[in-house]
C-alpha cells in the first residue's frame, strides 16, 4: 500500500559521496531535496581506504571545493595524516592525500545533511521510480510516494549489490548494509541499459597485532595542506601509516588458492576496476613481479582497525588469513574485518549527456559508481555536477557543462559519457590533455568563478577568492618590474643553488623562472617582497617556470574549445550522412556527442570523418538548415 | 568449505550490550575470548532509546559496575543529559538515568572491546553451532571453525529477526543490520526450545522540525551523579529533553487503523514487552485515557536526531506521520527513520540454570534478550554473569550465583531461570522483595567484595572502596557517640524544617533518624563533621532513617538464604516423591531448581508442596543418601 508523501524538487537516491554532494548542492541552490538512504547510519561512509585524495583524486577534490561543494572541507575537519604525492615531479601531478577517520567523517557529513536548509534526509529503501506527467514518481519500501521534477543516482555499490568471499556469496551492499535489491529492475524496465562491476576491499586488521619493528614508517607532510580553500584553521598530523611488502611466500600461497577466486572461477561476472587490482589479480597478471608494496593505514582516531592498502582480495578467508601472514609485520595479524569483493549494477553511461542526465530521460541524473566510476573523489565530482544540474533543470536554467579543459571533473565526465567504460573507470592525471593547466593549486582560478555564478560560492569566500588573485596579479606585475642587482650576495644564492651567478642586473620574475630557484631562496635578497600567502608564492613560480608550457596547453585549449562550439544538432540522422564510414555513424548515433569536439573523442570516429562531420556541418549552415 | 580457525577459551555470539559485559568480563579474568558481531560496526549500539539507566534500570547499571563491569563507566563518558528519577519517593526507588550520546557510546564500547588483552572482536555471522568432545565448534558464515570450551550466545534481536511496518514486513537485524538467519534453526535441532518476541521503537525526528514553543522543557540534574564508582571526572548536562502529550486526535487516528497495525492483524506472532508497549497498545489497551506522555529526547551532540520516547509503534508509515503529526510541537515533524516493531527468536530461560548455563548443554550460555529479557540493562547484567562463569568454568572454579537478597541482577536471574517469561522481561523494582536493601546508593557494598573476590575489581578500586566503607563506619561511630547541646542555634534549624525543638542534648544520629533533617541541614551546627563525600553522608544517612525496616528486611534475608541453603539434588526425580502434586512435580523437573529457596518460586509449587519437599529432603539427610 502506497501513499502520497510530498512534492518535491529533488529526489537524490543514496547518500554516498555522489549523493552528498548531489543533496547539499541541489538543496544550497533552493531546490526542496530529499536525500534518501537504506540506512541513516551509512551517510558518508568509506567502506574502502580510510583516505580522500591520491594522485588525480586530489585534484578533483579542490576542484570539487572550488565550485562550492562539500568533500575537501569535510576531508579536511578529519584528516589524521596527510600528504602532497608526487613532489618530485613536476606541479601538474602534485596531489594532495589524506588519511581520515573514517567515523568521524562519516559523522560530519551526515550532521551537515542533517543542518541543511531545504535538504531532508531520510532513511528509506527506493523501490520504484517512474515517470509519470512530466515528473517521476520514487517510491519507498515502506510505501512513501514522493513526486520530484528531478531525480538523481547515487546508488553506489548497494544497486544489486552481492558480496563474494571464496565460495560465499550472499547479497548486500557495502560494510553489511542491506542492498538495494528492487531498483535494478525498475530501471530495467525503464528502458535503462545496466551492468555488473565491481570492486574489493582488503582486510581490516586490529592494530596491536602488527609487528612494527622492520616496518618502514610514511610520515605526513608538515604543514599539512588543506584541500579546501575555505580552511583557515591549522590542521596536524595526528597518526602515522606504516609500508610493507609482500614476497615470495604470499604469492606462493595466492597462486596455490587461486581457483578458489570467485573471480577465477566464474563465480564474479562483474568486471573490476584495472588500477585498482585485488593482491591475487596482481600476482597472476605480473607473474615477474616479485614483490608488491601495501600501506597500513590506521581508520581513525578512535578504533583499533588498520586498513592494509593495496591488498584487497576475495581469496576464502582460510587463505586470507594465510597469505597476509606471509608479509613482514604481519606474520601474527588478527583479522576483524575480511576482505571482499562486491559486485553491483550500474549502467552504462554512454546514456547520459555532459550534464549526467539521461539522453531519455528527462530529469533523471546518474552520479558516481552509477555512471561506471570507481573512487569517492570521482563520485563527489559527478554528485556536485548532477546536483547543479538538477537545480538548474528545476529552475529552467542553462546546464552547467565542464570541458576537458578547465577541470579533471569535465575531463571525468566527458570520459564517461563521451567514450564509455568497460571497466570501473578511475581519474588519472594523464587522463588529461591538459594537465599542466589543470593543477591542484589553481583549481580556484578555474572554477570558482564558475562556482560563484552558479550560486554555491558565499560572499566571503569570492572576497577571499579575489584577493588571492589580485594578490597574485599584484606580485607578477613587481617581480617582472623588480631588478636586482648583481650583488654578491645574489650571486652566493644562485652558486649555491647550482646556477650561473650574474654580471647584471636581473627581473626577479628571471630569476624565478630558473629551475633550481625558488621563492623561499630569495627570501635574503629580495627584501621588497610583500607578506605573502604560500599559495600565491606557489602559484605565481608555477606560472613563471612553466610559462612557456602553460601558453602552448592554453592555444590548444582555444583549439579545442573553437571546434566545442560547434554544436552538433540534437536530431541529426548520422546513417545519412554521406562519406560517414558505418562504424562511426553508429557509435554517434550511440553516444549522441553535444559538439564536434566531443565527436571526436567517441571510440570508433576518426579524424577523417570528423571532417565529413565538419564540411556537413558548413554546408548545412550555408543552407540555413 | 570450512577451515580450523583457532582454539579458544570462551566464544561469544554478539557485541551488543550483554555480548560487550560477556565478552570483557571472560577476557579480563584471564579466558582466551572471540566476541563475534554481524558488524562491526554496530558494536554497543543502542538500536531503541538513546539512554541508559532509569527505574530499577539504574540499580543494574550501578551494580554491573559494582562487581566490575563496563556499561557505567561508558554511560558516564557519553552522558548528555542525566537525572536522580523518584527523589520525591524514598531512596529504594531512587534510580538513575542519562541520556546518551549514541553513536559516542558505540564507538567507545567498541574501542574498549579493541583494547582489551585476550579479547578478538571479530566481525562474522555465526551459522554453526555444535558440542564436540566436551568443547563447542562455532562457524563463521565464512567458513571458520573456532573451538571452545564455552560459548554465551547473545544475539538480541538479531536472531531470526524480522522487521515489521504495517502491512510491509522482511527479514533485518535492528538498525537495519542483516539478522542472524541461519543460527535459529541449527539451536533448535540442538533441542533448544526457542520462541518469538517483539519489541519496538519509536521514530527519530529532526530536530528542527519540532516546534518547542509549547513544549515543556526537561533539565537535567545538577550536580550530575556518575554511574560508576570509577568516574572521578566532573559529569556536565549538555542538552535538554522535552515533554508533550498524545491526545483525542492521535487516539482518534491509531484507533481508525487499528486494522492495519501487524500486531492486530496477526501478522506479528511474537510476544511485545508489557511494560513498554507501543502507543497503539496503550490507545487500544487504556481506552479511557485521554492522553499519553511523550519525551522527546536527542540521540546524541553531533546528530539531529530526535528519539519519541513512549511513542514506538508498528503501524504503516502513512499512519506514523499523520498520527505524530497530531502532537503538540510535532505538527509539522519530519521523520528521518520511521517506527518499526521487530521479532525475533528466544529461549525459553527456564532451560538455563542461574549460572544463566543451559542445564542440557554444559558450556553453553544464554545473556540479554535471547534470554527473554528487554532493556540494555538487564541485558549488560546478564552478559556479565554469563561472562564471569563462562570464564570460571573454564578455569574449574565455582559458580557465582548471585541470589535476590544481594542484588537486582540476582533477582532478574533468578526470576528468568524459575518463573520463567511470557513477554520480553524488563526489571523493576516491584520485582524484589528487598528493594530497600537492594539500593542503587549500596551497589558497592553488596556487590563489590564479590567482584573483588572474583578478579573484576582493581587494587585502586578496590582501596577505593575500603576507604568509602571506613570513613562510612567511623562517621557512623561518631553520629552515634556526639551529643548536641539545645543551642538556640540547633533548636532554629529544627523548627525550621519543620520538626520539634529539643531540651537536653540529642545524638546526632538521632537527628539524622528524623525524617525531616538531612546532612545538608545540621552542617552549622555540626562543628566537627569531618570532609566526607556525598555519597558516604547518602549512605550514613539512609542506613540511621530507616534502620528499622533494614533490620526487618536483613531478617528476612536471613531466614531466605537458610532456605536457599538447603540444595537440591541434581538427579532428584520428582515424580518418585510421595505427597507432592503432578503439577508441582511437572514444574519442578522442568526447572529444576538448585536449591528449596528457588523451588518455591516455581510457578505451580505451593508451599504445601515445599513442605513435601522439605521432609524429604530430611529423611534423605537422615537415610544418608
Amino acid at each position: 500500500m502506497t501513499y502520497f508523501a510530498q512534492e518535491i524538487d529533488v529526489a537524490v537516491i543514496g547518500a554516498g559521496h555522489a549523493g552528498i554532494e548531489a543533496g547539499l548542492a541541489a538543496a544550497r541552490l533552493g531546490c526542496r531535496t530529499v536525500v534518501f538512504t537504506i540506512n541513516l547510519d551509512a551517510v558518508g561512509n568509506c567502506p574502502c581506504n580510510p583516505s580522500i585524495g591520491g594522485t588525480a583524486k586530489g585534484h578533483l577534490v579542490r576542484e570539487i571545493d572550488a565550485l562550492g561543494g562539500e568533500m575537501g572541507k569535510t576531508a579536511d575537519e578529519c584528516t589524521i595524516q596527510s600528504r602532497m604525492l608526487n613532489l618530485g615531479k613536476g606541479p601538474a601531478v602534485h596531489s594532495l592525500r589524506a588519511q581520515i577517520d573514517r567515523s568521524l567523517y562519516a559523522r560530519v557529513m551526515k550532521h551537515k545533511l542533517e543542518l541543511c536548509d531545504n535538504l531532508e534526509l531520510r532513511q528509506a529503501e527506493i523501490i520504484d521510480l517512474k515517470p509519470i506527467d512530466g515528473r517521476w514518481e520514487v517510491t519507498t519500501r515502506l510505501g512513501a510516494v514522493y513526486r520530484a521534477a528531478a531525480v538523481i543516482l547515487c546508488t553506489g555499490t548497494f544497486l544489486g549489490g552481492k558480496i563474494f568471499v571464496g565460495e560465499v556469496s550472499f547479497e548486500s551492499g557495502p560494510d553489511g548494509m542491506f542492498p538495494s535489491a528492487f531498483l535494478p529492475d525498475r530501471l530495467r524496465e525503464l528502458g535503462i541499459s545496466l551492468r555488473r562491476f565491481k570492486t574489493g576491499t582488503p582486510a581490516r586488521v586490529l592494530r596491536a597485532s602488527i609487528d612494527y619493528a622492520n616496518l618502514e614508517v610514511q610520515q605526513g607532510d608538515e604543514p599539512v595542506i588543506p584541500f579546501s580553500y575555505d580552511t583557515e584553521e591549522e590542521l596536524t598530523n595526528k597518526e602515522v601509516c606504516y609500508i610493507s611488502w609482500t614476497n615470495a611466500e604470499t604469492h606462493r600461497v595466492i597462486r596455490d588458492n587461486i581457483s578458489r577466486s570467485p573471480l577465477y572461477s566464474g563465480l564474479i561476472e562483474g568486471v573490476g576496476p584495472r588500477y585498482c587490482p585485488s593482491i591475487e589479480d596482481k600476482v597472476i597478471r605480473f607473474p615477474d613481479k616479485d614483490r608488491h608494496q601495501l600501506f597500513i593505514e590506521p581508520c581513525g582516531l578512535e578504533t583499533e582497525e588498520m586498513y592494509l592498502q593495496g591488498m584487497s582480495s576475495s581469496l576464502p578467508e582460510e587463505v586470507q588469513v594465510k597469505f597476509y601472514r606471509t608479509i613482514p609485520g604481519l606474520e601474527h595479524v588478527q583479522l576483524m574485518r575480511s576482505a571482499y569483493a562486491i559486485e553491483y549494477d550500474c549502467c552504462d553511461p554512454l546514456q547520459l549527456d555532459a550534464a549526467l542526465e539521461f539522453r531519455d530521460f528527462p530529469g533523471l541524473y546518474g552520479a558516481g559508481q552509477f555512471n561506471g566510476s570507481s573512487g569517492y573523489e570521482e563520485a563527489a565530482a559527478q554528485g556536485l555536477v548532477a546536483g547543479i544540474n538538477a537545480a538548474r533543470r528545476v529552475q529552467g536554467k542553462k546546464r552547467l557543462i565542464l570541458d576537458r579543459a578547465g577541470s579533471y571533473i569535465g575531463t571525468l565526465i566527458d570520459d564517461l559519457v563521451t567514450k564509455g567504460v568497460t571497466d570501473p573507470y578511475r581519474m588519472m592525471t594523464s587522463r588529461s590533455e591538459y594537465r599542466l593547466i589543470l593543477r591542484q593549486d589553481n583549481a580556484d582560478e578555474r572554477l570558482t568563478p564558475i562556482g560563484r555564478e552558479i550560486g554555491l560560492i558565499s560572499d566571503g569566500r569570492w572576497e577571499k577568492f579575489r584577493k588571492k588573485q589580485s594578490e597574485k596579479a599584484a606580485e607578477l606585475r613587481r617581480v617582472s618590474g623588480t631588478t636586482l642587482p648583481p650583488t654578491e650576495a645574489l650571486n652566493n644564492v644562485l652558486v649555491s643553488r647550482g646556477t650561473t651567478p650574474v654580471s647584471t642586473g636581473i627581473k626577479l620574475s628571471e630569476l624565478l623562472k630558473r629551475p633550481q630557484i625558488s621563492y623561499a631562496d630569495l627570501t635574503e635578497v629580495d627584501s621588497h617582497r610583500p607578506e605573502l600567502s604560500q599559495a600565491v608564492q606557489e602559484s605565481v613560480e608555477i606560472q613563471l617556470k612553466y610559462e612557456g608550457y602553460i601558453k602552448r596547453q592554453l592555444a590548444d585549449i582555444e583549439e579545442m574549445r573553437r571546434v566545442e562550439r560547434k554544436v552538433l544538432p540534437k536530431n541529426i540522422d548520422y546513417r545519412e550522412i554521406r562519406g560517414l564510414r558505418l562504424e562511426a555513424a553508429e557509435k554517434l548515433e550511440l553516444v549522441r556527442p553535444e559538439n564536434l569536439g566531443q565527436a571526436g573523442r567517441v571510440s570508433g570516429v576518426s579524424p577523417a570523418d570528423i571532417s565529413v562531420l565538419m564540411i556537413w556541418l558548413a554546408s548545412k549552415e550555408e543552407r540555413g538548415t
